[in-house]
């Protein structure tokens, strides 16, 4: 990576972690400072349990385990680390997750407040589901050795796809929430007389979407992706499987075909077809 | 393209349209069956306008805008003509976001309602202004022939990239906006006590984030972009103008290099550097 590239992949990426951190922290003040602050005892202080652990972890940690491939530092660790390292931020999302679930159906119930009624709760439960999917086809297929390379390469767009998408829609899911929220407890001042707490929620609105923005952006440029190491020996699932299933993650047909000669295919004036495209190729 | 990958393009293509049209038709039967119906009077059916135009314009054209260059059968038309459709799609959407947003303002005056006080307004109103923004900047920088090759390379990615973010954004404000008026509008039955119009409405919010996926998916799958056209004589701005900008998407400060030379670079198996990427790669 040119010294460039370097230094602009920094500023969005410090930009992108004052961004999520401020996030988490304008969450906080939200429940601590404007709300009830927090407990576990069904009443409203269990609720606010639901907002913190979805930003910190569901918005927050997943947005970071995305980007994990792309630090330029971590291109001389081994796959197999980079790997387990995306897989464990992902697992730490999904049990914060899992919990913020819990808070809030255990608060619905303990205050007779029907669940899964609201838009909300329908593409939020979703997401949950299709991320814990998402974690454990990603493990069993990329993590563990045993997949084969046809199978990964088959998969790798699949789970990149799914994996920006999940991450959309909880962004999308957590605005919806925020919404709700502000409009069940604004009532005296109401939400729409403008009150501090108004204002205040709604720019941690607009932080988190930023957030999301970053990440997006971080992720889709492909000059910013960890470089395919053909003959690296510090790759423990071997060299050969890892330049399969890092280049060829689009399912043209050609599975078979090497690195090579597909892109001799597209400098030879053909489509370009090389199979190792931003946001196709492996964020492995 | 392969006709196995013309047979699973047709049938995501075809998809997404009845998911958008379905999107349409609930929101038709929202407004007119369960709500108010339509007018132009400041009631509340003035105020039934703005979830059509936005589901219509801003939710359902805009992703038709954004997929067109994939269409394969307009592969033979001149990139012009394929970029005054693209232009003027996101021409009609903007204007049918633009009246649905009078509309909004209209009923809230007439009923004096404060304006812009919530997240769905501030990021609804984000996103249009962004929306015209970027209209106004892809006329000027690639349907008016005047700008140098260069600069068209600087700004593709940046167009792709905020084209996808707001159509993302758009989806997410959509989301927030039936949430909002199903709590606002479902008093009695409650929205939490499953009345049929909670569930019908929730299900076209599903819609609606179905039909984004849709989108999103065609748009990055590299198999299906445009073919790059560098003999072609078809296009109006020049040949040679147009490969750089097409496939020159990204700014690597080789904006000189072919493009055989710099996938000769990928072959020899450099970091893979081709500028023809999926989301990167020039939608023009």
């Amino acid at each position: 990576m040119a010294m460039d590239g370097y230094r602009g992949f920094l500023g969005l990426l410090v930009s992108g972690l004052l961004v999520g951190f401020l996030s988490v922290i304008f969450t906080l003040v939200w429940v601590l400072h404007y709300r009830e602050g927090l407990g576990w005892d069904g009443t409203a202080l269990e609720f606010n349990w639901h907002p913190v652990l979805v930003v910190t972890g569901f918005v927050f940690i997943q947005g970071i385990a995305i980007i994990v491939y792309r630090l330029p530092w971590t291109w001389k660790c081994s796959k197999f680390l980079m790997k387990s390292i995306h897989a464990g931020l992902n697992t730490v999302a999904a049990i914060l997750a899992i919990i913020s679930l819990v808070a809030v159906f255990d608060y619905h119930n303990a205050r007779s407040i029907p669940n899964m009624y609201s838009l909300h709760s329908w593409i939020g439960l979703i997401a949950v589901i299709l991320y814990m999917l998402q974690l454990l086809l990603g493990f069993l297929i990329f993590l563990l050795p045993w997949a084969p390379p046809s199978l990964r390469a088959l998969v790798m767009p699949i789970h990149v796809y799914s994996g920006l998408l999940i991450f959309g829609t909880v962004i999308a899911t957590a605005l919806m929430g925020v919404t709700e929220k502000l409009i069940f407890a604004l009532k005296d001042p109401a939400y729409h007389s403008f009150p501090p707490e108004g204002v205040f929620t709604n720019t941690l609105g607009l932080l988190i979407l930023l957030f999301g923005a970053l990440i997006f952006w971080i992720v889709t440029r492909p000059q910013w992706k960890r470089p395919n190491e053909p003959n690296s020996i510090l790759q423990p699932n071997g060299g050969n499987k890892e330049e399969v299933e890092g280049s060829m993650a689009i399912n043209t047909g050609n599975v078979d075909k090497s690195d090579s000669e597909l892109n001799s295919e597209a400098a030879a004036g053909k489509r370009n077809f090389t199979l190792d495209e931003a946001g196709q190729r492996s964020t492995m």
